[in-house]
C-alpha cells in the first residue's frame, strides 16, 4: 500500500499553492476564512473539527473527510470519538455514506501507521 | 406571527405517529436508531446535537435543523455556540445555506420567546 | 385541512402551461421525455413509477414525490408497496429523508380521501 | 395572489439584519464576499448573475433563484435569456429541477407585474 | 484492464470487516438494516434491487451503483432492464449522472466477462 | 504525469459509444439535447459553456467540470475568466467545492500544456 497520507497532503499543498498564486480575491478570502473558522471560539477546536468531519461526511467529500480526520487526529481525538461522530453522519446521510466511511477508516489507519 | 415552534412539533408528532402505526420494519428501526444515536457516549449529548445541527444545515433540511436547534436549546446550548456551529456549516456548504440560516435564526428566536 | 391534492395539481398544471408556452426547446423536449420515460417498456409502468418515487424521495423533492405517489396510486399500487419502496429510500438517503416521508404519508392519505 | 416579490424581500432583509447583528465573524465575511463576487470583473455583472442563477437552480435553492432572478431583471436581462440559462440547469440537474423552475417562472412574472 | 469486479469486492469486504470489528452500535445496526431492506417483501427482491440501483445512481454514488448492479446481475436482471431503470435516473438526475452511467456500463460489462 | 486530457477523452468517447450502441431512447435523446443546449442562442456559446462549468462545479462533478473546461478552452475563454466563474461556484457551493477546484486547476494546466 502506498502512503496515502503523504500523497494526499503533497497533492493538496501543491494545488492549493497554484490556486492561491492565481490571485483571485474570492478564492483567497475563502481560504482565509477556512483557517479562521476552525480556531478556538465558544466551541473548542476539537468540537469544531468534529463538526468539520461530520459535515464533510454527510456531503460525501472524501478529501474534506481526510483533511478533518487528520486535524482531529493531531488534536488527540480518539478513534472511538471520531467513529461516534461519523456514525451520526451515517445515520443522517444514509447508506450512501458507507463507501466514504470505508475510505475514512482506511485513512485513519494510515494516520496511525504513518 | 404564529407560534412556529408549536406548529412544527404538532405536525411532526402527528405524522411520526402515522408512520410508526404503519408497521414498516425499516422505518421503525431507523426511528429507533435516531433516538439511540444522540444519547451520551464518548461524545457528550451536547456535542452530538451540535453535530446533528451542523449536518442538517449543510444538507439544507429545514425541519431537521429545527429539530436539532430545539434539542440544543433544551440542553442549554447558548445562541453563540449554536451560531458558531452553524457558521462552520455555512462556510462548508456555501451561500446556498443562507436561506436555511435565516429560518434557523427565526426558529431560535421563537424558541426563546416560547 | 385544504385539499392538498387539488391545490398541488392546479398549480402544477397552470405553471407547466406557462413554461411550455414559452417555447424554449430544451424545456419542451425534457417535458416530452418525461412522458416517454414512464411508459410500459421491459419494465412495467408500475415498476417505473416506483423508481420515480424512490428517486424523488432520496433527492428530497416533495413535488416530485407527490407526482409519483399520485401516479402509483392511479396504477393501483398499494400503500404497503409504496411504503416499502419509500423505506428503501429512507435507508439509502438517511434520516434527512424523514421530513419528506412525513409529507408523503400526508399526501397518500389525501389521495385516499379525495 | 399576494405580492411574492415584496414578501420575499421583506423577510430576507429582516432576517439578514438579525444575522448580521449577531456579530459572528464567519457569517459577516461570507455576506461581504457575496456582495464582492457579483461585481464587474473580467466577466460582466450580467454574466455573473446568470451564473448565480444557474448555480442556484441546479442546487434547487428557491430563495437563491429568486434573488438572482431579481438581480438579472434589474440588470435588464430578458426573459428569453434567463430562461435559456435556466434550461441549461434543467438539463444538467434533471427533472427534479422542474418544481423549482415552476416557481422561478412565477417569480419572474411577479417581477414583471410589480 | 484489471478485474474491477474482484478489486471492488475485495476492498469492500476488507473495509466492511474493519468497520464492523469496531463495535459501533449505529454502524452495526445500519449494516443489518441494509441486509434486511432488500429481502423479499410485498415488492420482489428484483424490484427492490432496481430501486437500490436507481436511488444510488441519482445520488451519484459509484460504489453503491456497482453493488446494486451486481445484485441485479445475480438475480437475473437483464441488461435492458437495468439500463431502463438507469435511464429513468438519468432523466430525473440530469446530465451530471452521465459520468456515473459510463462507469455503470463498464461495470456491467465486467460482470458479464467475469 | 500522465496525459490526463487524452486519457479523459479516450475513456469518455469509448464509453459514450457503448451507451449509444445500446439503443435506449431516453439516453439517446438526452445526449442529443446535451449537444443542442450549448449551441449559440440568445446567450453566446461562451456564456453557455461558463454556465455549464459553473453548474458542474457546484454539483461537484469532476468529469463534467473537465468537459466544460475543455469546451471553454477551445472557445478562447481565458484562465482568468474561467477562474472567475469558478470562484462564484466556490462561494455558492462552499468549501466542499475546493477539492474539485484543485482538480480543475490541474486540468486547465494540462490543457495549456497539451
Amino acid at each position: 500500500m502506498d502512503n496515502i497520507v503523504e500523497e494526499f497532503n503533497a497533492y493538496r499543498s501543491k494545488m492549493n499553492e497554484k490556486m492561491l498564486e492565481d490571485n483571485n480575491k474570492i478564492i483567497k478570502r475563502i481560504f482565509n476564512l477556512d483557517t479562521n473558522a476552525f480556531t478556538e471560539g465558544v466551541l473548542s477546536k476539537k468540537t469544531k473539527e468534529l463538526l468539520g468531519l461530520g459535515n464533510s461526511l454527510v456531503l460525501r467529500c472524501d478529501d474534506c473527510v481526510r483533511y478533518h480526520l487528520e486535524e482531529c487526529y493531531k488534536l488527540g481525538v480518539t478513534k472511538e470519538e471520531a467513529v461516534e461522530a461519523m456514525s451520526i453522519s451515517l445515520l443522517i446521510g444514509g447508506t450512501i455514506v458507507i463507501p466514504h466511511l470505508r475510505r475514512a477508516f482506511e485513512y485513519w489507519e494510515a494516520l496511525e501507521n504513518n
